[in-house]
């Protein structure tokens, strides 16, 4: 028997890999196909059946890279949509795989198509589920998509997809969601890797409700989304470029990455960590470190622009361009050969951005606190969850580029995050517009919280 | 700097990759091209330019791949050739590879247009040479491409581009052919890994003659050549369909394998050793064991042919892929899921081939010899190294296919090759024949030779 | 939140890796610890503690191993054992991981001090449950070690422990054993790879009785178990000597192995696959197929008998190395370099084991049946389940070397286990005591029962 | 036939794997073993015989390391010294490996005892020369560690090794030294990767000479060298404890590492690159980025310190821990969990240093050039080699320790390297001296030169 649980950070999408027999399936897979045939047609399973959720939104669905490297049928989830590739599955719809089985089960209420799928054991008792984005460890899937207006009916399909449908399979059932926590997105998905039915009911907050009202009231929420998720609507019915047929990054040397710099649709990322982008970075350049491009690359660049990359020491960006297939992000054209010594090295000009500790910024706080703003670009959420700063100026690092004109030019401006680094990538963004005295405060709250400056 | 010199098994080509400052090319790149993106693109060299030594005969070049990854110029060998892709190098024409130059140089006889590639060093010197197939360790290359008409004419082209061309650049110069040792075809070329013009100016026995004469008579060999190398020739010309875009091979279940097998277009090739082959393996299969499968596939599966493998436990034929995709044997449908030990738990038949061990076959001859035949199946160069076997009869393994009635249907048959391998190839084209009286030497002729019976 | 289930594949034991913070703990580590510093050390989590469930009789823990890595503390499970190493944990004693707790609770039955480790999730819920050998997918552990005279008192612990301690920990708890499905060994344990307390509850058919009294008869079994397990039993308390000590296994040319054969003390496992050892193996050797080599080396080499390897292709045996260090054989000299063909090149003598398929077989026993033995190896549990065939004379594998007396050896034994791969194990036993007549049944029962011979 | 070349980078120190057969030999191994015994036994090799071609000062040499896993036997290089393990080798000393011979041949110059190995090939011709440290490609061994006074005698025995005894071995023969190029230390070795005896022969600027004098002028120089030199001298007598023994340096969370970093024997390397470490540091840390770590570890920290090292993410710092190991630093603590963002986010406090570009750079010193000090710490060799900074005061960084009073506390200080990276070294040093007012030039005099400020 065959069990995968693949996950991909920064978007902390997981599918799954299901076996058994010389069968495999896979649920919601990632464009980057590679570890599926690794870890089923590498072992002995041919892989059969691809299983959509739901037509996601953040992320490249894997469904077409898949079938072509293994003749997978797929199996999409909302038969009103106009998919370009697959068959849509159905309610009730049962799947062999192996000696095992598969049954979709309708879960509307993220979307309106949401497919759950019931994998039934040895025995034919249900044994675990896969929820996509209906139900998470901790949470449960947002209902704003299809626009405020419609968050009672959404909520409500939720609530019953939930209530009705998922949890009477039994708390003993191992639950499978298409999401997991790891985030930077402010976000209440727990860090529960593995949870079960009968832990979700007792401890997901959203679980714990009296009736459809109250559920529908807890999870009436409106939330942000970026720019990219259109593109990935369209690209998740039509089907997409095969990766395959990409030419890959190239290394640039300092004089090839200085001349595709000057062409107004590139774009800069710097994926270094943000003490590293503070000391020196090319002029232009956008502070993303790593770890949080996924999260924020859909935010600040636009589909389709043409990307370069700077890293370290000049190393392949593998899991930068791994970040950026994943969402939709295609048009890379090369990263910084040498990295940024090199261009030090041939006396190209570099900017730096500037940092404070929280020891010093309580000194200087206490001299210059009229002069100066407290800018947190932390999410509601996060400020709700972890306290709010005394006097600081609040826009979510997301809602920037819509609100520079909010921040003195005149001024020190203090960045603050949970951990400095997405007060780097604001800290870049305001060099870009022409700021010059933004400062990013290094460990972001966390540090402040362990020093004694004032906390509301 | 950056020199790697890889080498692909059983053809036991060799490509180079050199690099300087952050660019690199490549000479004469096989078609699994991920190698060189490794090794260059990925440790921060971008590959600009590849180059080829002539048009190759026995394996898919991997130009157009690795220009699909990589946008780099394809360089040619032979303008008079009608090539579908890049541009034909001219003799003298020279190249940058950071502060490293490269230059072309007509050296034809294996091919009318082969070129070789001079490499100079930092302080412009010659450095190294690649020969292509004009000049090996211990060998040069055949020179019977244009018939047995033109050896006087391709040999006394051959001996002056050695002669006047590559031994001149000096004795210090490393040479770095287009192949090495390990195949199991009988070949000269020497297991000297590493080697230098010097070298072979003195060790070569190719090269041990008084003047272009000799060394057409000595060089003047028409050797034979398997059916594939006809669609290599045209492969290398018009460029193939690039790996990425094709289906993976697939783990088949027994049920889907047995199917598939009863295609009168379907060749199964078992890749296990030549004892595991002879205990159990499926009816109508031939015996290629992994290290052999580049060197005889061409030989015995006509190019186009489906394929379906069979490997030792079930598990992924990666090399065997790799072997055949690099000799233009894409149509692989897919592998024996759970291998053998499978097919039988199944239920399903299988054969079986005898094998026995030299001690006990100097006793049996002893008794029979009268009625029966030893075959060896050893090439005519390795019978002239090794020694002949007394009354035996000799057909090289590739003409098998040819001669079949030349052996006898009703006397045990005795098959002999160096080690016992390429018996076991030989035997199972006997029996896909209907032959069933046919017995592998164990340890071929090594074995036979440890022992006390007769050889010539 | 670190989480990893790792699993030895053979003896199917079960190890697991909880990080929280930047702290792990390993539970049950098995001797080759390299993967768990790989997967903690390496992603920035201190290992500071081990948890062992009981004094494990079937591996070599590899506590001491950790600790010398690492500077963790053992904690074992038995105070009343007399340890040379560690601490012994006391019931309801609690442990921080980050900000997880871990609790041990006393659960004997397997063993009278075996411990299960409850993992408390962030708010403070029981998460999982680390149940050692006391609570299985599908089966419980064990409770005969302490002889028959005291399974009903050690079944009345068991009983207390699964009914009065783990399940009240709720359905919805996940389930992580010690061990799970995948040995040779007739076993109940279920192909379930992960499950709950609710799934077991429902499923697992030795919790489907309705009192104690009832469990303990269904559980009230004498089973047979290998010699090492007594060698294990006193490493575990005493801890042994460190792998990083060994001088590696090396790889012996033809003349070396030779040599080294014959003492008299040296055992030769030949880990092939069982056709390749049919058609030739080194005289002397004993067939154990590297996926059976953890679950029967035990029963048929002595511990610390000096052990030589032969494989596929003379290559390095890495797995049965390891294979081997787990259950305490360490004794290694080397491998066979080359494999079983550098044996034939160099002259050397081999031997054959007949086999036969279901087919032809079916065909003979009609003729000969008189004169022929069918020779069942399979367990009491399997034939249970699977079958039994008639006419067939059962002796269970791992007994047959007290057995040879029960078998002719005038007449041909057909040799049947579940696939084939046993039986050659047999027929290589036989072999060494003289027998000459015995054929292994390829596909073995599961072949058998494909076809249409009878069975009872 | 097995021929490896393998690179350890920072000291550049080359190591061989030759074998033959199934037998294998190393010359000079490091101490991190594994990838010989991945490369020849897994390949299926014996490593009979470790080969040192004299004692080496610059790293622990592996020989007891490879020894007590392989069973190899060493022999040494000066029969002189009073080595505690293997036994000498002599001058003219014949070896089998396989079929093909290596003899010992007695090169002094470097030191006393050096032996040279010459590796016969098939004919039976010379085919390789393993020099050690007597011949390199582009240079030769430094002679001076008998002292200034024997430079004379040294220098001659060191022009006969290399006139009368490599030389004449021809032009041919491919030399395989025991350093290449790369390290970051002022140094002549050429970046020719590959090289043969006529190659240096005509190309080597040493052996440009016309007679013995001339050479022994051209090589008298006494270089400096770093303290840990001793320390390894004597290990590469002794023997050293094993490198299995240890325990593994741990992850250690952020109070961890604070307290540990309390001893005054504790010394904080940091390895990020120079402009990470630039904008935030651990107060006392010292910068010596990765690549510099083997070349300077040497000069700044005492053998035998407490080491605790810092990198970019927190990830564990494989490459820093086996370059140390490999230098003999052994006693290695452990490395900030989570990197320099946990050190911030725990509210700890971090230090900076300046760095400046060369365009700013050029603006400042026309204002203040009389206030300001450019300080060179680079090489006599580079300083000859590169060019001098106009009006610089020149400190090499090694000798930086023993010069700090010659230092301004008062003026700006613009450190210059090559490329920035030990101008921080030098900057992290001054910091922990109390100096303020120091600022890296990025990119060094590479930038420099690129920007049109005055070099002499």
């Amino acid at each position: 028997m065959l069990f995968e649980k693949i996950k991909s950070p920064g978007i902390a999408h997981i599918s799954y890999l299901i076996g058994d027999g010389n069968e495999a399936v896979v649920i919601d897979p990632r464009r980057d196909i590679e570890i599926y045939l690794e870890k089923a047609v590498q072992k002995g399973y041919k892989i059969t059946k691809i299983f959509e959720t739901h037509r996601n939104e953040d992320y490249v669905i894997g469904s077409t890279e898949l079938k072509a490297k293994t003749g997978a049928q797929i199996w999409h989830a909302d038969e009103n949509l106009d998919y370009q590739y697959g068959k849509p599955v159905q309610d009730g719809q049962e799947f062999k795989v192996g000696s095992l089985k598969i049954e979709a089960m309708h879960t509307p209420g993220h979307t309106p198509g949401s497919m759950s799928y019931v994998l039934y054991g040895y025995e034919g008792e249900p044994w675990m589920v896969f929820t996509g984005d209906a139900l998470f460890a901790g949470d449960v899937g947002r209902t704003d998509f299809l626009g405020e207006e419609n968050l009672e009916k959404t909520g409500g399909w939720l609530y019953d997809s939930i209530f009705n449908k998922i949890l009477p399979l039994g708390d003993e059932v191992i639950l499978c969601p298409g999401h997991g926590s790891g985030s930077v997105c402010a976000s209440a998905i727990s860090k529960r890797e593995w949870t079960t039915i009968g832990i979700e009911r007792k401890l997901n907050p959203k679980l714990q409700v009296e009736n459809k009202e109250e559920f529908i009231e807890l999870t009436s929420e409106v939330l942000e989304y970026p720019p990219y998720f259109e593109n990935m609507e369209e690209s998740n019915l039509t089907g997409r470029e095969l990766l395959a047929d990409y030419e890959k990054p190239a290394a640039l040397s300092v004089d090839e990455f200085a001349e595709a710099m000057e062409d107004d649709d590139t774009y800069i990322i710097d994926v270094r960590m943000e003490v590293s982008y503070s000391s020196a970075h090319l002029p232009g350049s956008i502070s993303i470190p790593l770890q949080n491009l996924p999260s924020f690359v859909g935010w600040f660049v636009p589909v389709g622009a043409k990307i370069l990359l700077v890293t370290e020491k000049g190393e392949y960006p593998k899991e930068a361009i791994k970040h950026l297939y994943r969402t939709g992000y295609d048009n890379i054209l090369g990263y910084l050969s040498g990295g940024i010594i090199s261009w030090h090295m041939a006396g190209k000009k570099s900017e730096s951005v500037s940092t404070i500790t929280v020891d010093k910024l309580c000194t200087l706080l206490d001299d210059e606190s009229e002069n100066s703003v407290i800018f947190d670009i932390r999410s509601e959420d996060e400020i709700d969850a972890e306290g709010e700063i005394m006097d600081a100026k609040n826009i979510h690092l997301t809602q920037l580029p819509k609100h520079y004109n909010q921040l003195p030019q005149d001024k020190p401006i203090y960045i603050f995050c949970g951990s400095g680094l997405r007060s780097m990538t604001a800290a870049s963004l305001l060099q870009k517009q022409g700021f010059t005295n933004q400062k990013v405060v290094l460990g972001g709250l966390l540090a402040w919280n362990s020093a004694t400056c004032p906390i509301v």
